[in-house]
């Protein structure tokens, strides 16, 4: 039976059965609308995931670069099935290049240098020694093989897993320590069954990695590389561009004039006052790239030997920098309005140490762009401090009244006499904090300067020919203009 | 010829050649001592290397243990060549078991059962699209069967690791992707020589990897068990109780008198303030354990499904309280004598606040800790709103003077009769931006209480008994003693 059944304005058909419970019936073309609807669902989350791949693709060609390199030094290292003499060079053993190459094949340079020199000396070191240990094994009678080999095993491999843990090794030898584990036992296991052959094998799987390391290092170097050093070098200094922006544009937002309506921040502008997030969570990007960069020769400006350590300390000194104007931004507070003539009093002083500062900061960017010593770099600096200096002058010269109220038994009477100008100390706090971070952020900044310095002391950046320093100062000059535009639209 | 020669007191012998230049010799004792020395430094650099790889092992015994479980895995992934049965059961293939079991055997179960997941449906996938473009390349003639398979690895293995690059891919099947790419290799291009055997070696292959990943699996789950989500949630909490620590011993080191000699933090405390620098640090670590915990099945208090990627919100809200407390550490300036008098009006109030702070945090330590609602949260973090809210009204009921010199047009009279409690701005700025920065802090905990109040939601965390939150509240009531001995200490 079924019975139209009226609920609240919605009509549903149910079929009531025979122990008296009815049930919805659902009609088909319901069925069909959901499952066109989940289909339609999946179809867009496909076309979102293939879009974002897309995006993926175009803002860095360099990624697609590297997944026809890896094509190409697999059809490479194929040629070794395809073709007979080569095949038979490496005993059928063919496989272990293969897989060489697809584990070996990195991103930069560095990593695969690193893992190729990782995988090759753990094969060798590990394949001697299995061998080591199954001649000793073998010469112990037939009883005693497999418990030295089982004991060895047991040993050498948890020794090995442990070294992993100690961070020194972790950093440099994780890989060639997984390696070494993995050749000794197989060498060493196998061993207890293809006996004849265990020398033969150790052999033709050194030279088989040997093949593949060399194909991924030929392709890697050779075939548009992409250096972990040159990638860290971009990833400091464009933290450090960021850095500069959004300091500018924190201040620029603090000392905005509220025009009612006008309260809002764009999206462009809120999206330059996040930079300093990149440079927050850049920590491990840094490490890894630098432990990269190691291994790399010498490629365009950069020297086998260059010191990668101290971008480390450079992106150390900038994670503080961008601390304090995350703390700045959190000063921002519309809530809290500062009395206009208060912050009038500050604005002009207050936006030039920012200015000095990301001034100073776009210029570090400029040394670390061209490699040179910039000559007005101490200049920049100065100016930097002396703004600061006129920061704490202003703040210096202008003594506030504290009317603690023990102190001042006539409470009343004060108020009124210093009400034109009295305002209460919460009023202002947004204003002390964020200059006195601006002190901080000015004083993190040099030691920012401190690290460049080191770096082109270490590096042995050349000084800047004359004319490229006036160049260095017409771009510091437009820097400056720009932050003047930014600061008149304030 | 030789000659003795005095030189400021140090005698050497020199060597005086036929062309009259003269040269140092270097008396043989030295060169005995030289190789000495640096046998000596080689020596202590071992020592102190084996004397950290123990602390390793003793500050964490579940590292030695883990590797204990590796040699384990190993030896009995060896007695498939131990036992002939077993051996000739895998077809002489148990190699690939001793592999599978060393590259998937990781420190957590997560991160195993993650690889082994990933492993297996790599290699399955990558089997059977191997078996089938094999099938295809045999049909369509000699000429162009190496044509079809070189082009569908080349294609195959370039799409492959693009998809390596998207960020959610990246995150759980990235070891899946660069099996799926091994496997098709060898299947689809060792086709071309094996022929007749392809299809028992892609099943070999299959099952050992099976083999491999089981043993691992069990060891890992079964055998002193290493939970990725256990160390996540440890992680966390324990970062929460650093960060009450080193909140407290910077307002402690804040508030400090300064008696002249005492003027050194003692490293201890020292320490303790640092500890704000672990949850900064710590983004990394959270995101791939994380990762990891999403794998795990049921364990302990932890279903299968636990939220956490809300943990990974409660991480974000953390450092954002940990950059407050950075930059509150960098108002400790001795160089910057707040005055006396103004520091002792407010040093109660923000003493207060920073201990009902720490207290919420320290609180929420004990819900994650115990996985229950604790009934005094609320409770807890409106103390601590009220002692914001008498912060901010000792800043509001403090009115201040300021004394513009465009204003006061007799400056100096002014200043003659306010001398006695008109201070520079500057000199109190340290304490106003401590202030605020505590207000900050105190907005930011709010934050992080919000997290795990969704946490204890998603996650259906149990109302704490009775006497259990007289417990929570005797050990909440323990630490605002604890906190207190520390301020009486201040």
């Amino acid at each position: 039976m079924a019975a139209g059944k009226e609920l609240s304005g919605a009509v549903e058909w149910r079929e009531t059965k025979l122990d008296g419970t009815s049930a919805k019936i659902v009609p088909e073309s319901g069925l069909l609308e959901r499952v066109c609807k989940s289909l339609q669902g999946r179809v867009s989350k496909i076309s979102r995931f293939l879009e974002k791949a897309w995006s993926i693709g175009v803002s860095d060609p360099k990624k697609v670069i590297h997944c026809v390199k890896v094509g190409l030094a697999l059809s490479l290292v194929s040629l070794f099935y395809y073709m007979r003499p080569l095949y038979e060079g490496v005993g059928g053993n063919a496989m272990w290049a293969v897989m060489t190459v697809v584990v070996v094949f990195e991103y930069t340079v560095g990593a695969t240098l690193c893992k190729c020199i990782n995988r090759a000396t753990g094969t060798l070191l590990a394949g001697s020694l299995g061998i080591g240990v199954h001649w000793v094994a073998t010469q112990s009678g037939e009883r005693f093989e497999p418990i030295i080999i089982g004991l060895s095993v047991f040993l050498l491999a948890s020794a090995t897993t442990f070294s992993r843990f100690i961070p020194s090794i972790k950093a440099r030898f994780d890989y060639g320590a997984l390696i070494f584990i993995l050749t000794f036992s197989l060498v060493s296991v196998s061993g207890f069954r293809v006996d004849h052959k265990l020398f033969d094998m150790a052999h033709q799987r050194l030279s088989t990695v040997l093949i593949g390391t060399s194909i991924c290092l030929l392709i890697s170097m050779f075939f548009c590389p992409v250096w972990a050093g040159i990638e860290l070098h971009l990833l400091i200094h464009r933290n450090m561009e960021k850095l500069a922006d959004s300091l500018d544009g924190c201040l620029a937002e603090f000392f905005k004039e509220n025009n009612g309506n006008d309260n809002t921040v764009d999206e462009q502008s809120n999206k330059k006052m996040q930079g300093y997030k990149c440079t927050l969570n850049s920590k491990t990007a840094e490490e890894s790239m630098a432990n990269f960069a190691r291994w790399e020769p010498s490629h365009g400006a950069f020297n086998f030997g260059h010191p990668w350590k101290q971008y480390l300390k450079i992106g150390a000194a900038m994670r503080g920098c961008a601390c304090c104007i995350e703390s700045l931004s959190s000063c921002i507070d519309p809530e809290v309005q500062v009395p206009g003539s208060v912050k009038n009093n500050f604005r002009e002083v207050c936006i030039r140490v920012s200015s000095h500062s990301s001034k100073v900061l776009k210029e570090l960017v400029v040394t670390m762009k061209t490699m040179t010593k910039s000559s007005t770099t101490d200049l920049t600096v100065g100016e930097m401090n002396f703004a600061v200096q006129e920061l704490q002058n202003a703040l210096k010269s202008l003594p506030i009244q504290l009317l603690f109220p023990t102190i001042s038994a006539n409470n009343a009477t004060a108020e009124t006499t210093t009400e034109q100008f009295a305002v209460p100390l919460i009023k202002i706090l947004p204003l002390a904090t964020a200059m006195s971070l601006l002190i901080e952020i000015a004083a993190r900044i040099e030691g920012i300067v401190d690290q460049v310095d080191e770096l082109a002391d270490l590096a042995e950046f050349k000084p800047a020919a004359d004319n490229k320093s006036k160049q260095g100062q017409s771009a510091i000059e437009n820097i400056d203009d720009e932050t003047m535009k930014i600061l008149q639209k304030v």
